[in-house]
């Protein structure tokens, strides 16, 4: 069965956390919108009578069945395909962590567009200016921080979040840093420092050779000012020295 | 077994949507800080030795389990009790639909806190103003046009969102029209006459015998100043005749 994939055609967004752990469990899949345009995303998201709609984008069509919320596709994949540990335990665990990663990227936006999606980055500048600095200051830190010492728990040098297994997780956080390197290179790079174990992970991620196949072909859509991570050179402001670290 | 909450002991929060599950089910429960205090979440939040450790609260134990994040936890106690119907594709329709509502739940937040979590409210008064009449315009109608859309499908009019049998996110989309209701009365009002399938939804939540002994308890905290849903008379913009409804 071929699955399809209605995202955004022209970004990486949210789709491309469904899109890597696709490719990482090397399953057939159709990116509809670019192949047929987003005529097609924008017939999905008013078709009413589906039986479980969308509220937004990405959406997975798997059979019959329509699956929107990343987290939630993430989560039904890693139930068919080997994208987690296989214990309900480190399912759990595993969700936590995503769920996690999604409230980041939910950040990660709003420190362009901290006043509404609807508006131009230009009609929001100031206050993306001052959101992007408390961002860089205290969440990035913190997020990252968190995800550090998950890491620092694992003994075994090759470890990934939730252990010895790749899970959908570690993609995701692969992306997140892919991310930031893009958006913010200067105060991602002042972060990072303090966090060399996601810096292995996310070269580890890069190395598995589904992904590495993926990122070097077409289908991988290049960061652009279009999409979640986006850089402006004004909100790449320099970390604070008083910056609290977990 | 008795679960143990770790949340906030002033405010309803996040943790609501889990105490309102755990109400609903009858599941006995400690809400630890509003017996311990404080200093309780803080020792869970600094222990790095656990095996799942919360980057944030809520965050539910359930004998040696810690489960966080708000979805995460109501669909683990939907697999112990009776919080969705019990098919995989409705678990997976009721998961998707409690994401949405977590995505609501962060831009009702970023209403009265769009700049940072970190600094008061007056301090980010002018953006606040900004979003929320972005929200009351824009946002609050998708989202709300969104569920009531979801309600019509049904054509019985004791449906719930997933079908015949009440969920986790039916008590989920109870409080944030409770909520909103506090915190907009006036732009809610507006939004929610086009509603009525969600009035009625919310009604029907309230007179669960469950739901309704909770709420006349002194478990359920009363909104305030401190939660997700706050009431600033400024913030309660008057709706845009021109507002989109989807």
């Amino acid at each position: 069965m071929k699955y399809q994939l209605f995202y955004w055609p022209s970004i990486q967004g949210r789709g491309e956390f469904v899109r890597l752990a696709l490719e990482y469990c090397g399953a057939a899949y159709d990116d509809v919108a670019r192949r047929e345009g987003e005529a097609a995303l924008e017939n999905l998201l008013a078709r009413r009578t589906l039986a479980t709609p969308p509220f937004a984008l990405p959406c997975l069509k798997a059979g019959r069945l329509f699956i929107a919320q990343t987290a939630n596709i993430l989560q039904f994949l890693s139930m068919r395909h080997t994208l987690c540990a296989n214990s309900t335990v480190k399912r759990i665990w595993t969700h936590q962590l995503q769920l996690t990663i999604a409230d980041l990227v939910v950040e990660i936006h709003d420190t362009h567009h901290p006043i509404a999606s609807g508006l131009y980055y230009e009609q929001q500048k100031a206050a993306a200016k001052r959101r992007s600095a408390d961002f860089i200051k205290h969440r990035m830190p913190k997020f990252l921080g968190y995800f550090e010492q998950i890491l620092a728990r694992e003994t075994a040098r090759d470890a990934w979040l939730t252990g010895k297994q790749v899970s959908y997780a570690d993609l995701s956080l692969f992306q997140i840093i892919d991310g930031l390197r893009y958006a913010l290179p200067k105060a991602s790079a002042r972060t990072l420092k303090k966090c060399p174990r996601i810096q292995a992970l996310h070269q580890r991620v890069m190395d598995l050779p589904q992904i590495r196949a993926y990122l070097g072909s077409k289908r991988r859509i290049a960061f652009n000012q279009d999409g979640i991570f986006r850089h402006y050179a004004e909100l790449d402001h320099s970390p604070s020295k008083t910056g609290r670290w977990p």
